[in-house]
């Protein structure tokens, strides 16, 4: 029989994989969250979902739950202090779902494991699992193969990761997540500027990411800095004039570039 | 009657562009290269693709041509050079497909203008034309409103652009195509080093992809920097010791995220 679940964090990452598990079978019974709107609301969603009728949960003391799995899903910030104060109740797996942070935040508890998604989570989208590689670690060999079945039956790939290679994910997500898509703002803002339309690029974003995923992005590679073509290059750097901070961005790209294909 | 087509360069642009216009009704007859087998293989393509027989054409003398539209997709490189050596039939217009040429290196040739199509093309994938904003230039008001029925006719959202807004919009592209990709390969780099499956990434490619043009890049954006959480910034860039270019990068695009966010 599938533990039931107690959900610690009502953010971007519960609001997607609490309904996930409880779909999976995994009962959700409890969700806390320091904010008493984001508990209730993510149980309504829950008792929205499924038949499941979770309860919001004031304290960080779960020691007379009935729940054998406790997800700790708060922000990388929070998690040291939410992992030192929180009571589960005896037998309880707890988990967290961080890719920066260590297993060993939980060394404090007799049975520990990590299930990291590897994806973008904002309230406003929703989520398909199957597109959501899940990395699971475990303090020993039976949570890690509990952990990979539960991760299987969200439907998505499983991969087991320990802490180091998690950060290294984490850190290859920042670089292919967060710095495109600060990119696209500053590209919208230039287009703002010239009184273009910033709809304009969306297929082009689309396409980057087809083409990288289907040549390897080291073959998909395009562009003046690819070809070499410092002319052009020179161009753009005198439309950023104006703007030190992209200018120096857009040097260092393109010199690294430059550098990857023609040294 | 539309007329018919002579296309000078037979890359990546011309690859698409080509078959794309033969299929609108602009048949396209001849087709130049430097390189003989790159003109021979467009003409084969354009053969298999349509009823037209194009020939491949081996001078920059098209005065006994028969087109009456001249598109020259040569590499931004290439093209003043080609544009100097062009010998267009009578009365033909020519036009270029460059985003970061202004209109001006035709000025030569008595009917001139621009078709940039706002896209990342390779010879392996094919392409869709809806997905394709093509932005318009002509000479004069009829030559831009000939060039606008012509791009409408091939699918795509239609812009008009005069050669800076162009140059503008390929800097944008530069920026949210050339740039994101190449983080991808660095950060195929880092999981290859960790030995982690390189495939992990593309699901997440996806979604950034999906999400920006959901909500905008500005409300789409996640991660340590936008939150401002200088604990994992520190921790990632730690990771990245060995590595002082990617070190600078990431520690350039961090600190500017800050920035947008959070001053």
């Amino acid at each position: 029989m599938k533990p039931s679940v107690a959900f610690i964090g009502a953010g971007r990452v519960a609001w997607h994989l609490a309904p996930a598990l409880d779909r999976a079978g995994y009962a959700v019974q409890e969700v806390w969250s320091r904010y008493e709107s984001s508990r209730r609301f993510l149980c309504y969603r829950l008792a929205q979902a499924s038949t499941s009728q979770p309860t919001p949960h004031a304290s960080l003391d779960f020691s007379t739950s009935t729940a054998r799995l406790l997800v700790i899903a708060v922000t990388d910030e929070a998690l040291p202090q939410v992992a030192a104060t929180l009571v589960p109740p005896p037998e309880a797996l707890v988990v967290h779902t961080s890719g920066s942070t260590p297993l060993a935040v939980l060394d404090r508890f007799p049975k520990r494991g990590v299930l990291y998604p590897l994806q973008t989570f904002s309230k406003e989208q929703e989520v398909d699992f199957r597109n959501v590689p899940l990395l699971v670690e475990g303090h020993n060999e039976a949570t890690a193969s509990f952990l990979s079945q539960l991760a299987h039956e969200l439907g998505g790939p499983v991969h087991h990761a320990d802490s180091t290679q998690r950060l290294t994910l984490h850190l290859a997500a920042v670089l292919t997540n967060n710095f495109p898509n600060y990119l696209y703002t500053l590209a919208q803002q230039l287009l703002k500027n010239a009184h273009l339309d910033v709809g304009l690029l969306a297929p082009l974003w689309q396409e980057t990411f087809q083409k990288a995923a289907a040549l390897g992005p080291q073959e998909a590679q395009t562009g003046p800095a690819r070809r070499g073509d410092r002319r052009i290059i020179d161009l753009h750097q005198q439309l950023l004039t104006a703007q030190p901070d992209l200018l120096t961005l857009y040097r260092l790209l393109s010199e690294s570039i430059l550098h990857h294909y023609h040294v």
